[in-house]
């Protein structure tokens, strides 16, 4: 086999929902915060993107890499940029989305716009201070040349319906995801009545993102398509999980465990994911913190077949461990096949560490 | 506090052995192929540098990452590039002498060109042949413009004599380090005599470098000074180990371990580390697979004090969890100090995983 | 403090009802088949009773460990011991039924005599085959001298309905335990119905045995209690769950875990049981496979204050490491107070092994 | 199969050595203490014998069940039964030493007199006092039918050759074992020279009992055996080691985990270290606390080809899972073999507990 740019590089305007109608797989891109904290270029903690302003390269390097890694959509780097949380916000919004529009002509890939939740909103929770913070990023975003808008990170549905009702003025494809547990949003609206919330609100492509591990998020997803189809509703399915094993986090509530990396996923584990959103239906596929290039590759690599093309990246990669097939010793031969990759529990390496944390409380 | 760029951009001269000589602290830098792996530029098994001339971006990106996290010496992406291993060596080693120059410019880095152990040493077992393979790397270095060679991840010492024998005829400065455990190298040599035949063909710098984790390689190293103290010698000591939890590779041979980011370093780890060599007499301290910029930012600010700075990747880092300072929640404040942080025995987050692998035997 | 033998050795005829009624706590027996496979008198698989007639001395010793821990109540050793399991029924019944009364009356205890769930339920669904079955055992127990009769280990309410109207026929008072999960039982009814269910057929103790963890356990005779009040309806609670750690067994399908001594719970884990189990209400407190006498004396001496009195057993115990105050080492004897033993968490000593299992499926 | 008495009840007076030197398999029994302080009848902490008198039913049955188990050898129950240590030495060893008889002739077994480390030697450090304790209670044990002497749980050579030098003037037959690690005694003594100088004072049979797990032990007697064969000595080999896994025990310092019956051998632990003892050229093998009588049956199972027959209590035993055989589903049946009980791994049960301690210090 060999990589293909694939169908992306195509000559018509694909739009997001173009390619969602069609039925295509679109990949999203990794996290940025987190691995962009780990480069040395975001504070832990606050989270927020000046980088993109300041280390343009860093910023620019880590879209590449999602893009070679088979990404569809290039995020805007401009997680917490709203007027309320970030000064610099409108240099932020402006200088983010020329570099990933830049980066994602390099391989004919989509930008999305990103928007997420407030601090204004649990502060005030005054619908008109919330849209108007809303809005003052979208005008931002549609000074420059950006393809589509998301809302993500919401807590309370009731504020991602807020922003997706202010984005649908723009005329753009709004999709929204929240970071919520299969028990529902912090005022405990199940994940089915927010999906219709949303999609009654505008949004075209509905889902979950961030605070938990894949397989509960495909759990999160499956009861919003539920909810969707008693409603007789239809959008769209997305989602961007985390890239770590979160058991503990049943209540949605402890996130701050996320720095570990003892906890992230494996390769193997995110082809595991990545076939059974496949599988819920889900057609638009990613991930959030705690994911890099290599899950992201591991997402285009598990659906090469249904995509129909390998990701440029996928040119330094033996799946399933093709590259031991020449290991000089037999058995560390006999491990360069899929079955004993998808078998594997890996061993922590910590003989004093716990398998589960107890989380925190008051 | 605030970050400074140290000392190291002085206006003299300083090269390695002046640096050593005056009691200076010098961080290396971290990992590279694993690291491109991860970042989809190098391919697992393989691990060979073509990335230097197919993608310089990437590697120059990561180069600059180490810079920033505070390491002294830029080492080229040559790793594995020998004559007999690597069609492309010259071309490869050109392009990365070239690149690792341009960036350790950018903050009055040392750049250093590494060899290290060659497939002719187990086949042919011929010390010309082997020389031979030595010289023609050592020649395309000197063509450019580098401060000093580095031997490294030799699991025999006589190999590693014999590169140092050629290495030191160019009038460089030579450091050599092996990647043996406590017991001693593939024949048995143990670690003090391996130390004393490598100063002996003339290192001026000897330690341990990968296969194992860095506790476990700093043991080794104190066995190697031991052995150089009671044969009168003197060297200065340097460490580069894995940054991954290693407690079953008692003997060094289960390395496959580590493409697991489970048994990944926290950056509390790493200052464990940092200090435990510094106190073992080792004033060259970085890192190997598994090192990320975080990890040789850990060892810069861990060890601020004695180098009179912070590294600038520093400017986006609150020490020990100080960014939690804010936070909302009262116990997650609570973990804004460095008794919490010391203390913390992460859990690794998957239930049905062991602590420890068995490794595999024939 | 001093243990004393407490109120039960009083001079009235103080039934199980009176006991109960009067606000008493009632400290059931342990486990008898798994203690005495471990003694060599039981074969694990089938698990049934042939050693009260073949090694009455082993039974015997059994019943009087549990007496001095404390227990109000001792059990016939008459586990699967009916018509359609074991040949020998009618001989080991009576065997069983005069050792326990022998041992009971060494304390003041009392006897029950219990029944558990027939193969003929599964195999013929016949109602009337079933209850023919069950007075059978009945009226063996009825030739001897005992206080009470339980229903315990059914895995289906309906099979204990029946053995309830059997039961109430002899004029005793009848306890019924369901070895099910809080999901339900067999049939998918839900732990409130069943109670309600055996409390209209005439139960006047309902709760639940066997197949789960103690916590576990008192959450479903929650979900038993709240049934009953909803329904408007009164009865004694009881709880003899099993003496293992089973996180996984959230379907109640995978008991064939319990062998492994690896999840034996502490006398710690025990503490918090017998007061979680007091808190909700529950007033007859015992335990199933995996509860030796260590265990029930620990259920003795959580609740000694509300029962007034330590068990026998207690003579040989300092609560909560109290024997270490006289170690020679200071921090073996910092472990000599309830704080200590409270937080512990065990290490399991098995760093090659897993926390969690996967359950067995077809 | 069936289950035989075995050639122990032959007619001759078979005595230990006799049976040794005829390379007979000798299966010692297990803990005693442990085991009768879970059953109510020792207090943890002291850990001594007084129940030989107050509750000689509860002795009488834990012997019976290790004759019963294979046992080929019944010590008495006298451990830390020494004049310095407890008042009523006299009468409890009185007590112990005929109840020992008793049953051991119900099987034609051997009755061991145990005498074990004394307080006197690490307070007043006299040959003279030490020797003179041991004495007295090696007059208690001559008054009575005993077979042989066992010195037993020293930590210290010195004390253990004293004890060996006072019971060999009794003309019986001296067996001694010390409670250490392979690193050696208190004092640093080697396992290999404290086997020479016990052999030297007079011992016939040297080995290891308690504070290690099995194959720790093996090990330990590996490095007695070498020591006595490079000083041309001969002896036979002796194991009791606990029945738990302690693996952080490197210094044999933490005796205080083992309590927990989470760190429990299976049977299927046992059998590999009885196998494994017996390869290393033990003879004499059985088990100290931990040992509960189906671990001793599953060292007389593991061995029963080498012995000739099964103990009795095998009657109540399939071996290796037979019983499953019969079970309903397949899944449960597939169990029933060998290799799957030889390959697994328990579960712990535990996920917030870590697999390995962190050993107190001061």
């Amino acid at each position: 086999w060999s990589p293909t740019t694939g169908p992306r590089t195509g000559t018509g305007p694909w739009g997001i929902l173009e390619r969602l109608d069609a039925g295509e797989v679109v990949v999203g891109d990794g996290g940025y915060v987190m691995q962009l904290e780990r480069r040395g270029y975001v504070t832990a903690g606050p989270w927020t993107p000046e980088a993109a302003v300041e280390h343009p390269e860093a910023v620019r390097q880590l879209h590449r890499e999602y893009l070679r890694a088979g990404a569809t959509v290039i995020q805007t780097f401009t997680f917490y940029c709203s007027e309320d949380k970030l000064e610099l916000n409108a240099q932020i919004n402006d200088a983010a989305c020329k570099m990933a529009r830049e980066v994602a002509d390099e391989g004919g890939a989509l930008v999305a716009g990103g928007v997420s939740q407030t601090p204004c909103y649990v502060q005030s929770h005054s619908e008109t201070e919330v849209k108007a913070i809303f809005k003052k990023q979208m005008d931002d975003f549609l000074k420059q040349d950006i393809d589509f808008l998301i809302v993500e990170y919401c807590e309370h549905v009731e504020e991602a319906v807020w922003a997706v009702e202010v984005l649908k003025t723009s005329g753009k494809t709004v999709a929204a995801t929240l970071c919520i547990a299969p028990q529902g949003d912090m005022h405990g609206v199940p994940p089915g009545e927010c999906a219709v919330r949303l999609v009654k609100a505008g949004a075209d492509i509905v889902g979950i993102n961030c605070h938990l591990d894949p397989l509960t998020c495909v759990e999160t997803v499956k009861l919003m398509k539920e909810g969707l189809e008693k409603a007789g509703l239809k959008a769209h399915l997305m989602i961007q999980p985390l890239g770590f094993h979160t058991p503990e986090n049943v209540e949605c509530g402890t996130h701050i465990l996320v720095p570990f990396k003892t906890r992230a996923m494996t390769r193997w584990d995110i082809h595991k994911y990545a076939r059974e959103a496949y599988n819920a239906g889900i057609r638009y596929i990613g991930g959030c913190c705690g994911f890099e290039p290599y899950h992201i590759r591991a997402i285009a690599e598990e659906l090469s077949a249904e995509r129909g093309f390998l990701p440029p990246a996928s040119e330094k990669h033996g799946l399933w461990g093709a590259a031991l097939e020449m290991h000089t010793k037999p058995w560390v031969r006999a491990r360069a096949r899929r079955e004993y990759w998808e078998k594997l529990l890996p061993a922590s390496g910590r003989p004093k560490c716990p398998s589960m944390a107890t989380p925190a409380t008051e």
